[in-house]
């Protein structure tokens, strides 16, 4: 049977300091729990926070990449998927997770919150700014999860597998 | 060269009265202006409605359909492109017009607005909820166009262009 | 009602000489007929010389280009559709295409035709090497046509539409 | 560091006894280099049995599935990468893979042998039909391993990295 994947997403350039040090907690997090951490792959931001954390907790690390040739990966992946396709492999982000943690605001964040609702994911919120959820409550007030805290995000991951 | 294509995105299902009205006039000018219209294909809500506008008016329409045999494609295309990758393709719509125009607040539509800021294509907001223009502009102070009917969304178009 | 589209495939760089002439023949006689012609749009080869004869003719000519931006699109395109997913687009062009032309032999002109068998479309064979013909007659024995001229091409292309 | 991964491409329901019996026996012999397997994910042909002799000797397999939802996916999969690009997911299964074992012939390992020569991928052919041989040697005459076994493929595999 197939390992149960949990997706982080996140800025990348754009992180905040706390946002990485989430980001970090929440690989290490999910790692300890034994499922698979997947992320955008880059070596930058939450995605790369996120693999740093799960790796070095142990977990096994997913990287869904946009170029054809792995550059920019993350050090921290055991798995990297070179897609080829750009952003566009954001929608393969959100269907490949069996639930998505939103760790902070960003572009891309926000595109692959949006494509996980169009998905009917759960989707846990962690870190975003007050107009982003103001918004994001708007397009889908039934779906949403928002929590304080990574533990947070664990507890409520665990609850919805 | 190549035509200029204009890229009107917006709800589907769940457009309103409103976004359908607009859609179908914003369709309407950018055929007058020699403009070729690009949509996500379907049948529904505003990429219907803009097909439609723009056909009528002796426009070329173009849609970037998600399914791979363009099943419940919009009758009013001209060429239907079936791309087979879902609601990947919603990079192509961003990717393949020269502006986007978003014309109502949707999921699907949201996702397309944040695909073309990370492109850094110009976009041009019509009849957005307080709560998506709050978070839009949170997001890309700089680049937004905001306008309040589809004739200052054609001249804002013609500047840019 | 959507136009119909042709799609030509054939080698980029690697395009001989025959290679050319008749799939800028196999593009004017095309847009004589009233058809789309669609390619994967690069400057080069046969994607560059249908698109040069369709043009020339005063046909409609559509390119599917794999990068984000559109550079070294052909100059003969009215219509560029960025995808940004690189090769993956041959499977657009294959699912776009109502009926393929395959002009000249090529690996990505190859992958092309495969992606149309799985794709259940019409596929017209023009100017393959005998150990083409002989592969891929043994891929799909039913499903070829194998042509000798482009006008023969565009007969057959009639019959099928 | 990411782990190496070998792709093994083969028929899906075309697959012969023998294309399944080597599927399942290179999945083993990856399993016992220590190397991941990454296969287009189905439940059936030879993406099902190379999945499952890896899974049975304790390899870490990986799926890059068409659908949106995984649906038919092998119950021998570790990991389940839900594209829902359909078969433009045959570029990523080329480019993930850092070297591309072909066990037996057909339409779609057709299309992934021709994408990974395209992205100048290492190909190992197993069990090809004379005129595949013919044909893919005219493609690529330099890049070609045929080999005759699947330990050779493995031996050969090695030898690459």
């Amino acid at each position: 049977m197939a390992k149960t994947i949990i997706g982080v997403m996140g800025p990348g350039d754009g992180a905040t300091k706390q946002d990485i040090k989430w980001a970090t907690k929440l690989g290490r997090l999910i790692a300890e729990q034994g499922w698979v951490l997947l992320t955008g792959g880059r070596n930058v931001g939450v995605m790369d926070a996120a693999s740093k954390g799960a790796h070095e907790a142990g977990g096994l690390t997913i990287g869904i990449l946009p170029s054809e040739d792995g550059r920019d990966h993350s050090e921290h992946l055991d798995i990297c998927i070179r897609t080829g396709i750009g952003s566009a492999r954001n929608n393969i982000n959100a269907l490949s997770s069996d639930i998505i943690i939103a760790c902070g605001t960003g572009i891309g964040t926000t595109s692959e919150i949006m494509l996980a609702l169009k998905a009917k994911k759960p989707i846990i919120l962690l870190h975003q700014t007050d107009n982003a959820l103001a918004f994001i409550s708007e397009m889908a007030p039934c779906k949403l999860n928002v929590v304080d805290t990574p533990e947070e995000a664990i507890y409520r991951t665990a609850d919805i597998l």
